[in-house]
This record gives structure tokens, sequence and C-alpha cells, in this order.
């Protein structure tokens, strides 16, 4: 920020329905279920926040033209939501494996080597961005309010993995599952007289699993990954707390690159 | 297929609304549009399709308990519909590499270095499956019938370069569009009173370009890769036709691995 | 290449040895064989030219001076020498993938799935990269002079896909074949009195080949990916005939990526 | 380990010059300089270790035919010497690294937003590799005998990640250093009376740096990527400590994955 952008430059905390604030909402989830119901129903809401002449509290603000401490606080601001990512992205991880796993399993394929190297492939993309929180805690910088600022290099390579292997992440559990997700007929049509005894009997792919069990596995993942929910969990995962090429910026602003061009210098003999 | 497999080894061709035949379809398609109208409302039907005691006239019969020819015939209807996926998928790379190259114009980026290497990677995709259905086709074999048949290891290489890469394609328009797509507000939002004007503002990204149009670019982005339609393209172009292992397997077996391994003999000075 | 640019913009034929004319040679060739020798000994020499006040007769000369023509003599000259590569680098991987699968073989992995595969995959490229070439040809224009200029845009993402997959070939053949080629002991050792017979017992991996033919095909091995004449192909095949990154600039500047986004236009129901 | 094996579960350990050891070395070095002198001449040996009927006293045997615990011995071992992976592997990136670097400022292109991307990637190779080996430490177990056993998980996603990013890491210094590295003059021609001045002329790729400084930074990249010792620690780094296929075998068998498809079952609604 510039002394141009002194405008800009501002940042406080107010309750989300002070006068003036306009929330114009998306809310997206999996489609309600009718028959096969289960514990819990999931979704997300996105907001686009605007702020219509809104009065702020002289104590309710952190910055209001202080521009040089404006890349600081969006910096801080990033670490914190960045470190937060290596310990949530990879309980997302968890779900994409277990579906993976129990649906290698329906699927009769669970012993066959490409499949297990499938699942150890989930399982690294899991627990290095979760090594990489545990690092940036670590590694952490003690601050004067007390908390404790989480290492910027660790907290950026960990949320940088997680942005670049989701796609990837998808497609295995995709490609363990096979295309029935994206043609599960509606619900219900598994439940009405005339198609139930037939849908249950071509459901079934693995014996000792019943045809309703395999039906809410498969639609469970039908939600995950071929619907808006899961379209939004893509995008999400991939720009939420930072679009990898800002990590990558992150990075490079923070390495020590120098030192190592000073190690090479040496290791060829030039001098300076 | 061996000899217990005779009543499996079947093959014909009827009309679709034959007695006895059950269609349960899944209709996918974006959501409708209430005030930005397209020239065109899009979508895709998926049937499970059961034979429920359907008379099949003999004159339609192509296979009846013919083991031996079972397997030739699966091969080939999967070769001619994986040829056909090197024509038709690069078309549907046409319309996420314009869909990428238009939204990096809106966002301002489309002059970034990263970012014309990002369509250049498009291209290549959809020019090297498209390369691999040209060279299946000056190398096809004529059959008895008259038809051409095409080169299978061709024809299976374009088929699996298209299926490893859709995801990341996907990835590429969600990387250039930003997570607007994830979050943009429903269209309602954008012809009420109260909030037209502020979405019409904020919407801007740049000068010379509609508020609508640019809202038009992301919604219909939004319908290509935030959506269950978006969600059913990603899982049918990965295992339509044959998902990535199936032509793995073809390729290896149609190909003259043993030449490779003589050469190489001949190379180290092996004998025998 | 503009005005000021008009000494650099010249071409022309010479044989190699007119007076002037410095070449500056390296020459890289795996170690020369003691004991196992092969029907060939092969290697390369690159040549730093250098023209210190040279005359060029002007017979000889193709271009002197004149720009405007440049850029198409060095674009020409790329798309030559590029779609050779369509055709000479797929028989590079059939070394790779000849060495891969009888190393496999050697090492009893044949019959594992992830080993055939890594063969698939070497042979996805090789085929690929042909493709693009066969597909330049068919659609290459005839020029005034009687030649064929191959397609521009296939020749360049065929000779993209080989720049971009080479390091990764090596690495299947490196992970086929083990560690050996690195630690393989000298030739002299398998031949002296006192180790032959121990490396010989020890160098078996598999009843029915010999130890001598196992020793020829893992030192093979080791001189196409452990030595300075690998890491030549490495970086030969990465920037020889244009770095990938060149036919990332070729692809897009010949591409109609404008069509892609006026047909998104269209589907979006934008005017203009 | 079965009972039949009990033979082979040894385990001891005795000085190299025991009675009856032969070690079969193979030295791999850069080619020695003879002008451009460095502070440092490296290399590595690698030997066959056969034990000739060596005499090992009881005192210094750790396992003779205990089956059970070779597996487990096995493990440790294994895991130790990935941890120590962790740490040492980011070094060899930090050479990487510090060359990519320097060859990019050399060749003027550091600034580009593509090359800095890249360097960001190699960071965040090494730090993610170095972060497992954190938190592998953090999480580690206190063993008998004083000694800290580290999180097999953690320890073996770091090597994992090493070992399939290596290849990568050399080709992206190869491509930044373009092909100078495989067709650079011999040492001697730079200090011929003939060629000197000419090669110092053409060697010269950036204002401020000497040629002799440039000289030695290609040469040194050269040996590093262009030679045996370069192809051996490609070789190393995928197999050294276990290549990647042990590691997501060790992943896997030692991960909860069940907890995982617990998870996905309630996520699902199926009992038991």
């Amino acid at each position: 920020m510039t002394d141009e952008d002194a405008d800009w430059s501002v940042a406080f905390a107010i309750p989300a329905d002070t006068p003036g604030i306009k929330q114009v909402a998306r809310i997206t989830t999996p489609r309600p279920r009718k028959h096969i119901h289960t514990a819990h129903f999931y979704g997300i809401a996105d907001s686009t926040t605007i702020f219509d002449d809104v009065f702020i509290p002289w104590e309710r603000v952190f910055l209001c033209g202080e521009t040089y401490f404006a890349s600081m606080l969006a910096m801080l601001f990033a670490t914190f939501h960045r470190h937060s990512y290596t310990g949530c992205k990879p309980a997302i991880t968890d779900l994409i494996l277990g579906a993976s796993a129990l649906v290698a399993d329906y699927n009769g394929v669970a012993d066959a080597s490409h499949v297990k190297d499938k699942l150890s492939d989930l399982i690294a993309v899991a627990e290095l961005v979760y090594a990489s929180g545990i690092a940036a805690s670590v590694k952490s910088t003690p601050s004067a309010s007390g908390t404790h600022i989480p290492d910027i290099v660790f907290t950026n390579v960990g949320r940088y993995h997680a942005g670049v292997s989701l796609y990837h992440e998808f497609e295995t559990l995709a490609d363990l599952a096979g295309g029935l997700p994206a043609t599960l007929p509606l619900e219900d049509d598994f439940f009405s007289p005339e198609t139930k005894p037939l849908l249950d009997k071509y459901m079934m792919r693995r014996d000792g699993v019943s045809a309703e069990n395999q039906h809410r596995l498969f639609r469970s993942i039908s939600d995950m990954i071929c619907s808006s929910f899961g379209g939004l969990a893509l995008l999400g995962g991939l720009h939420g707390g930072g679009s990898p090429i800002m990590e990558k910026i992150a990075i490079r602003n923070q390495y020590d690159i120098e030192s190592r061009k000073r190690l090479v210098k040496m290791h060829c003999g030039i001098k300076g």
C-alpha cells in the first residue's frame, strides 16, 4: 500500500447485523434427502458483504489509513488463516480417504495394489499438510500480545500443497468409485414400487453389504463430488485462504534465497 | 469370456421403447436462468436401462453365446467410442479454453506470462488428443464391411490423455476465474431493486465490459465447474468410453513391447 | 527482429571446414567397454561453433539484413526441426521402454500391475508424440518450392509433450531398475579372478538368465541413465530443438484463441 | 520373515576391515578440475560388500534367527534412515535452489514470474520434507533405551515426497540453466591461447559478472546434472533409504484407514 492507498488501508470488526451492512447470501447444499436420511444435513453459505454507509465506532477500528501496517496486517491474517488450513484440510482428506477406501471395498477392488497406492497418495497429502502445520507451530514466534505467530514458510508450503492437490484428490475418489455417482438414479426411484426391486438388484456389487448401504455410499459420494456443493468445495479448497499463487509469492518473499546463492558461489569458487 | 460366460455373450439393437425396457433416468442440468437467458439450455440425461423380459427379434441379434467373438466385439465397440472421443473431447477443451481466456481478459490478467502458459497447456491437451485421432484414422484398417477400424494404439493413447487431463483442465479454469464462480450471488439478487445497483457496481472488474456481461460470464463458468452438471462432466470425462485404466490395458496388450526388448538386448549385446 | 537487428538477420550455409570457422568440440560417450563389448559404441559431439572472420560466398547466403523474413525463417527452421523430433523421440522411448520391460523381467516383477501401468505410460508418451507428427504431416501445407510445411500447432504440441515427459521417462526406468545401475561395480571387477565368482553369484536375480547377461543389461542401463551421456540426453531432450517454453509460445501464437472466446461469448449470451 | 527365513534373520556390526570382508567399490566423482579449482573436491563411493567366511564375535550380534524381531528391526532401521533423510534432502535442494537462482540471475531472467514460481516450487519441496521431519520428531515415541523413535507416518510421507520430487528438481535446474551445461566446452579450451578470448567473449551472458565466474557456475551445474555423479545423485535420491513404493507400503500399513471408513459410514448413515 502506497500513500495514495490510505483510504483503502482500513480494518475493523463489527457485528454482522450493524445497520447499513447488506449480505447477499448464496447457500449451497447437497439435494435434501427424502428417504435415506442421515444424521446431519450440511451445506455452506457464502455472502457478498456490502458496507453501505455503515457507522464504525472508533473503538472497533484497528487500522485507519496507516498504510505502513497494512501489508503486515494482511500477511498476519493470511498466515493465521493458512495455518488453520493445515489442520482443517487433512480432515477433508479424511473424508475423501474414507470414502475412497470404502467404495473400493464395496466395488471389490480394495486389495488391488494400484488401489492401495492411491490410498497411500491421499494419506501423503493429508499428512504432509498436517506436518507443515505442526512444524509451523513448533517454530512459531511469540508476539507482544501473548499469541504465537506460526512460521510463515512452513504455513505457506502446507497451504500450497493442499491447494494444488485437491483436484487430484477428488479425481482419485472418482477413479475408485467409477461412473455411478454421476448416473445414480434419483432417490425416489429407489423407493417406488415398480423400480425398487430392480434398482436394489442391480445396485448390488458386493455380497454381505445391503443394497441400501451401497445406495447410501454412492449417494453420499455423488453429493461430495457430483454436485454444486462438490464444485464449491473444489473452488473453496483452491482459492480459500489464498490461491496457490499467493502462497508461492509468500514463500519466496520470506525465504532466504540469497544464502543459498552464496552457498553455491562458494561451491563454484565464485568470489564476491 | 469363457464357455461359462455364454449367457452373457449377447449383443443386439432394438428401439428404446420396446415393451419390457425400463429406463430409470437422471437428468442433470445447470439451474434454469430467470433473467439472463441464453440462446440454448443444455443438460444431459443418463439412464439405468433395465431389460425386464424383453423380446428381441432374431434379426436384431448380433451375438448370442458366441464367446469367441465377445471380446472382439467389446474391443471394437470401445475403439470406435474412444476414437469418437478424440474428436469430441477437444471441443470440450475449446469451451474450457475460451472461458479461461475470456475470464483472464475480464480479470485483467490476460497478458501475464503464467496465464498465457496455462492457455498453452490447455491447447496442448486438446491438440494432442485430436492428433491421436487423426493418426488413428490415417493408420486405420479397412474391414470387410467397408468401414475402417481406427488404429487401436493411437485411439487409446488419445482417449487416455483426455481422461487423465480433464480434472486439471477444470482446475485451470477455476484458477484463472478465482473464487467468484463459487460465491456468485443468485440471479434474482442481481435484478432486485435493492441489490442490483450494488452488485452491478461490485461485479465490475474491467472497464469497457458491462456488468451484465461480466455477470453472464461468471454465471456460465459457475454452471460449468460449480454445479452438478460440472461434476457429471468430470466423472463422464474420466470414465466415459472407458476409464484410463482400461486404455492402459488396451495400450500394452496391443503394443509390440517384445520388439523393444529385443532392440535393447541387441544394444546390450545379449544373445537369444 | 526490428530494423536495428539487421546485422543479426543473416543466414547461410557453408562447409564446416571453411577457413575461419573454429569448432570447440565436446565429446560425450559412455565409458568404453573393456570386457563385455557390444556391437556399437555410441556418443555425441557438441560443438561451440565460432565464425572468426569467415568469407561467405554470396550464392550461399539466404538472408542478409532482411529483418522482415528473419522470424519466418526461424519459425520454419524450428518447425522442421521439431517435426523431426516427433519421429526420433519415440525411438528414444523405444529404448527406454525396452530397457524398462527387460529389467522388470530380470528383476522378476514384470507381472506386477503397477509395473505394467508404468510401461503403458511410456507407450502413451511415445505414441502421442508420434501421433502429433503424423497429424502435422497430414495437415501440412505445400510450399512454392514443392516441400511441405508441417502443421505448426500439431508439430509443437508433439515436441512439447516429448520435452516435458523425458525426465519422468528416465525416472520410470530408474524406478524399475532399482539402485543397481548407480552402484554396479566396475567392469574389471567382474573379470578379476578374486571377485568374478562372487559378483557373478550376487549379480543373479533371476534363474535362466546368465550372470553375464544380467551384468550386460545393468551396465547398459547405467550408461543410459547414470553417466554423463545420460545427463546430456536429458538436457538435449529438454532443450534441443527448442525448450518447452518455446513451444508454448509457438502454440499460443499460432492458435485461434479468439474463436474459442467468441464461442464462449455466444454460450453466455454476450453480444459483441 | 517366516520360520524358514531364520538363516536370513541376522544382524550385527563389525569393523569394515574384518578378515573375509570384500568391498568391491565404485567411486563416482565429477571430472577433476585442471584450471578453475574449487575449495573442495567431492564424490561418492559405493561398495558391494561381500561377507566371505567372516567371523562375527557373539557380543557384536544383534539378531540371530529371531524371525519375530526381523521386521521390527528392518522397520526401525528404515524409519531412522528415512528420518535423517528429512534433514539431509532439504540441504540438497538448497544447492539446487541456489544454483537455479544464480543461473537465472546470470541468464538475466531472475525477474520473470515463471522463474520465480519455479524457485517457489523448489522451496516448497524442501520445506515440506523438512516439516515432516520436525513433525516426526515432535510426535516421536521414547523407547526403553532412551532414544526416541520418530513418528512413522510423518517420517515416511517426508521421505516419499523427497523421492518423487527429485527428478523434477533436476529438471527445474536444467530448465533455468538452458542447454549450456551439456554443451560447455572442455576446461582446457577455456585456457588455450587460441580459444580463450573467443570462449570468454561468447560465454558472457550478463554484464558485471566475469567470464570466469560464468564459466565456473556452468561447469559446476554441468557437474551436478550432466555427469555420472548427477546420475548417481538421481538414483540415490530415488532409491536410497527405500524407494517410494516402500514408503507407500509403510504409510498405509501404519495408518488408521479403518477409522476414516467409519467416519464416512457415519456420514452416510451406514450402520455396523
